[in-house]
């Protein structure tokens, strides 16, 4: 099978079992991730009191960790469902928000990283930089076309820590240490609202509760959004208010032939 | 006076009274059920602080309690403004998020039913059944029709705890021991949106604050909110960020005419 | 240079410069506020956590707080914050919602605007005229014309305290103690959305984040603002859920130009 094809069955596995996705997210994106989720055919759900969300854990199909707006009390949350996905055997995929604009941010990240096993992060190529202990040699990657600087960042995440990298910018790359994708899909729209990129990660989530492999779930999330993000684009041209409502228009409306007709995926190593 | 006149000047009672609704509600839907109540013609006010909430419940029409995303301090804070609100002889509506999907969840309604005079729990035919101690039994309504489940769902609840149920499906349903209410109203993309029910609720909320018939004001404001929803579903048929944009415009624009013509509401036992 | 002018350029160097805005706001208004700020063309971060608030505002431009859905934990951190921002010499803008309406609300505006070198305090008239220890007399501005009794009250504030008063109404009032603008931009469907008071202070905050002068920052925004608003308003006319998306739109495409044209500021005292 082909991953056009692996990414259009895995849209449609999402739509026919509905899988939980538990959030414990940040402030800001709560109402926009949520309805994406639903939007995209899972069912979404968010809990971060420590008093319930080992019980929350224990319906869903994955967990979405999300550092954004962080407080201690949150990290311990996350720490106890991390644990009980782990137990469970449900993947784990974490947004580092802000890795690297502070120790608290950075040093949360890195906590959540140690104490639960994750299967992907997905973040910008700063942030996962920080998390790769790249921040040294950041300013070189300036000098790399985007691509390049993300790939090599990914590539030294991935096989530092054994977690998928999944790092989104103007080309989205994918790594887990042995296999590299590139997805051109995707519209610079998408940088022109808040909180896409904790969309983004919502849905590699929801594509991640029913597909084994972090690296494929994360290439079919990205690749789902990111033509999602064409199709909004076309329907509301700089114009970011209406984009944003089309948005969730498009996530809704995508077909596994879409998927097949429109992913630009390029990979390296299969 | 019929049932469709009485929601209808409800409505233009709301719109000229302007009774300030305090929601001590959910993160996911803050800035969607302000904006709702807004929309309908009520002031909306959030405030969860153990500092203020009493104070502010002093300014308040009716009390709307939301257990989503719940946290211990909340809840503590959900009982001083209740306790506040039956002084002050305004009514409290529940929204049992997630009741059944946590012990937490169940024990803090319980807690809350306990400690504060609710008027009215609204939720679906599972968070109701499971605050009637329905769970055991609830195997057994997957047999009957929806809205045959929700109505003996709703009858037990309400014999049982004294509070008018009101719970939202394909059909409502809305029992307060003695009267029940079957609303035929709304449309399936309520269902595609976050937050319609939380919505719902800051609406009967609404509808209470200007009828002291707890029955009738939970039937009014899922009516309302019914009609609304069809209207937004004409707007924006198969795209659920369109139609979350239109569902404001509807529920700015719903005349008492409108409720007049388009109520779908049977009456049992009035 | 022209007001209109002045006002254009520093639209130019939001646009140019991209500050940070670091806000520490309430929790219905988070997502809204931030894409307000992106749309503008400035760069938005909300974080509260005492962990890492001094770190962040380590980065910004200007520090939005915003004492809505306030708690305890909030006001420490808003504190931390607003003393870095003093500091760094970067501006603090405060947004008073609901002072008056709860002690816990003025007392916390008051002790920020203690503690905090605030350069600009924007709310409605009656929460400045609490913070002026107006709220004896306040009756009688009722008989003034909104604008005056307005005026009256950023006078008296702003005398005071020493921080430039904004506020908004009907007729948009800016006071710094020895200047006074009336703007006259804006659009009555400003006020059928939640939250665009709020937003109407990342607004300032960003202008505040290129002009020195907190006077010509508080006009500059608001009237920059009003004018998306009447854009928006073109675009959606008694439509709230549509004003909301426009008004986004309208933010991302509003001009210089569009400042020079529409710019309806009348100043006293210059």
């Amino acid at each position: 099978m082909n991953l056009p094809d692996i990414i259009a069955n895995d849209l449609e596995a999402i739509r026919s079992r509905k899988p939980l996705i538990h959030s414990i997210t940040n402030l800001v994106v709560m109402n926009e991730t949520a309805n994406a989720i639903l939007c995209l055919g899972a069912l979404p759900v968010m809990a971060h009191a420590k008093e319930e969300v080992e019980e929350m854990v224990g319906w869903a199909g994955a967990l979405v960790l999300n550092v954004g707006t962080l407080e201690p009390d949150w990290i311990e949350a996350m720490e106890m469902a991390g644990k009980r996905a782990n137990e469970r055997g449900i993947p784990v995929i974490l947004d580092p928000v802000g890795a690297g604009a502070t120790r608290f941010r950075t040093e949360s990240c890195k906590r959540l990283m140690e104490s639960v096993k994750v299967s992907i992060v997905r973040g910008n190529a700063a942030e996962v930089a920080t998390l790769a202990g790249l921040s040294a040699e950041i300013r070189g990657v300036e000098s790399m076309s985007a691509a390049d600087g993300a790939g090599m960042i990914a590539g030294e995440f991935a096989s530092k820590t054994g977690i998928t990298a999944a790092i989104t910018g103007a080309v989205d790359v994918v790594c887990d240490g042995k296999r590299t994708a590139l997805i051109s899909n995707g519209h610079a729209m998408m940088g022109k609202v808040v909180g896409t990129g904790c969309i983004s990660n919502t849905i590699v989530g929801s594509f991640a509760a029913v597909n084994d492999d972090p690296f494929l779930a994360a290439v079919g999330g990205l690749t789902t959004f990111g033509i999602a993000g064409e199709t909004a684009a076309k329907a509301a041209p700089e114009k970011p208010g209406t984009f944003h409502v089309e948005l969730y228009n498009a996530l809704y409306a995508v077909r596994p032939a879409d998927i097949r007709a429109n992913a630009k995926v390029e990979i390296q190593g299969l």
